[in-house]
């Protein structure tokens, strides 16, 4: 009884902008399973900035998403037919199945699938809080900033899912949260909703003269730590405001207009600060992910860490809700809900 | 029996490059010393790039250098009269002495002044590979790029003070050191007298294009650690080369012509290749000089750390070798003799 199901693959590398044409639809039909693989069906998937950087095909950190292959992604589903004894029909699971409805997941490797308990934490809470985003917080925070109480910590893109946990993980700390988001909703619901002690709108503060000023204001006492999500202007005026042995935790950065690099104003703020400025990527450090799934589910299931998502319905909603991400449409955590 | 010697004061802040009118050389009498106190003469001087930074009148980790004061600067030389029970006539000792022929020194305040041996030691090793310079670039080597063996460390400035001991202390480690210098004469000393594997001569491969393709020869691996004497282009360039999961130690960054920032022009580099970058003075991490200084001490004593010195005659002669020493007209640590 052969699974039939649609998938969407990467037609085409985008060449500026992403467009719909870069994407196709196509129905497949899944393969009977081998022994140890399952089929999953998804419930939720997960889009991410980082999936841009894998449609192009340039050195970077990772392999470039393959033309007319399935569009790399997270998943949580339910497993709806096994061959492997660790996993049972019914079971609900995280792993990467990509932008597919369904998919065949050899689960004899390890870690490709995680069990996950819907008990007190909701299904789609893995793809974000207490998954990938939420651990991307965690490990940036906890492992590069290690910030100490009553010190001042500000996060870019303060409304996403990663930096909403590294704020309210910054307050569980003792610290001073301050966000940078764009406009006065995300500001309001970082401050109201999420518990930042201040919010600054960098479309309102839209040079580095305005925003060096709100952020004094925000941060009368310097900043210690920044977590970088977004880089540019951005992070060239909050370097002016770093404190001495300031710690700057890079998550992301954005490039220019035509994808050349952009560059740092100042880097000699590094010396003159003695800052300490670290990149990293959260899934090579899967040797601490369990200590931070321990408190990011924690929190999520007391009612401790809040999150938001923004849902769009059904897989061939995915390319526009992807569109609408890269231009930070979306308000928190960005899925597509396939059931 | 009051002292009359010479000294020279910051006569006036450079706007562009120094100049000898921005000092003055005059001639003082030494007070009598309170309890306490302790009368230095200077046998050496030492000229460090550092004392430009302090000439300017903006903010840096420093204080500015005050305008008719004597100008800063690290001395070795001899007590020769003392009203501190910790120091007798005749002692060799280290200090901060600065620009001038004696120095009356409250020697009670720890740390100002230290004896030192010169037994196995030459006096002046102490402003160079067994001071300072030696330290700074034992503790940037060790504390933040913390090469393993069989890594590739890369050090700008290499014939200097402190990239000559960056090379040499990597080379104890097990690594291969590869040095940037400038000029033929500097690049033959790096690798046949300090025993750097390769040295680049960035006056022949004077743009970006040239000198990457000069490191890809030198440091066929990849570059793991790289010491930053110098910023600007070469930084960048050096960057394209690190190996995942390279650290950087920032020591100096030069500023543009007119005093302006340089830009790092690829600040994404240390995301896509998660990298540590680290800026450090070491005069804040004095509870490592210990060690630092156990180990330089024992490689220079057995001939193991070698160093060039270049000294220029009287202390009417620091002006001129300081502003050589900008230039790069020095080989090795500069420094004034004056006795």
């Amino acid at each position: 009884m052969a699974t039939t199901f649609n998938r969407i693959v990467l037609a085409s590398r985008p060449t500026g902008p992403v467009t719909p044409d870069n994407f196709r639809l196509e129905s497949v039909t899944a393969p009977d399973l081998a022994d140890g693989q399952v089929l999953v069906r998804h419930h939720y998937l997960s889009l991410d900035p980082y999936m841009r950087g894998r449609m192009n095909d340039s050195r970077s950190y990772a392999q470039p998403q393959p033309l007319d292959e399935t569009m790399i992604g997270g998943t949580v589903g339910e497993v709806v037919e096994s061959r492997n004894s660790h996993f049972k029909a019914g079971d609900k699971v995280v792993g990467m199945g990509g932008w597919a409805e369904y998919a065949v997941v050899d689960a004899s490797q390890r870690g490709v699938l995680q069990k996950v308990d819907t008990t007190h934490i909701p299904l789609s809470a893995y793809l974000g809080a207490v998954g990938m985003p939420g651990v991307t917080g965690w490990y940036g925070l906890t492992q590069i900033c290690e910030p100490k109480a009553g010190e001042t910590v500000v996060v870019s893109a303060a409304s996403g899912a990663v930096g909403g946990a590294v704020g309210q993980l910054a307050k569980a700390r003792g610290c001073r949260a301050v966000g940078i988001a764009g406009g006065p909703d995300k500001c309001r619901y970082v401050v109201e909703e999420l518990g930042f002690d201040a919010c600054i709108d960098y479309k309102t503060h839209s040079d580095g003269k305005a925003l060096n000023k709100a952020l004094k204001e925000a941060a009368p006492n310097g900043i210690d730590c920044y977590f970088e999500n977004v880089g540019g202007w951005i992070m060239d005026t909050v370097l002016l405001r770093m404190n001495a042995f300031g710690r700057i935790a890079v998550c992301g950065m954005i490039a220019g207009y035509n994808g050349e690099p952009l560059p740092m104003a100042n880097p000699a703020l590094i010396l003159v600060s003695r800052l300490k400025m670290q990149g990293f990527i959260v899934s090579e450090h899967m040797e601490k992910w369990p200590e931070a799934l321990k408190e990011l589910g924690t929190l999520v299931a007391t009612g401790k860490l809040k999150y938001r998502e923004t849902v769009s319905q059904g897989l061939a909603s995915a390319p526009e809700a992807f569109m609408g991400l890269l231009k930070g449409a979306n308000f928190g955590k960005q899925l597509v809900k396939l059931i």
